[in-house]
């Protein structure tokens, strides 16, 4: 299991919150996802590349940096 | 019927302006409410005292100003 962290942009309010840490729980092989915004961050553990849970988030419709 | 337009503090994103349209729509009486994020307001139409809107707003999370 790893901790993979992604810089997120656009979200500003506790609904975006929900909805990035929503779209990277449901992939397969997450255990948990949590969005710190005032860091604008997400934190992923679990066993998942790091380019399944970028994609799941821009398809929530959020930017990932870098 | 009438339209009310009420400034509304605190709508940040789609998320908001859905929650802030779901909880007009939801009061006996309201025809339709439609939020524009930019203009922080939400216009409101229907039969229903102001009093009611406001409140429901507010219950959502939000703050009506004025």
């Amino acid at each position: 299991m790893s901790e993979i962290v992604l810089k997120v942009d656009g979200m500003s309010c506790n609904h975006c919150k929900m909805a990035v840490e929503k779209a990277a729980k449901a992939i397969n092989g997450v255990e948990n996802a949590t969005v710190n915004l005032e860091q604008k961050e997400v934190v992923v553990t679990g066993s998942v590349p790091k380019e399944e849970i970028v994609k799941a988030i821009e398809e929530a419709g959020y930017d990932v940096i870098g």
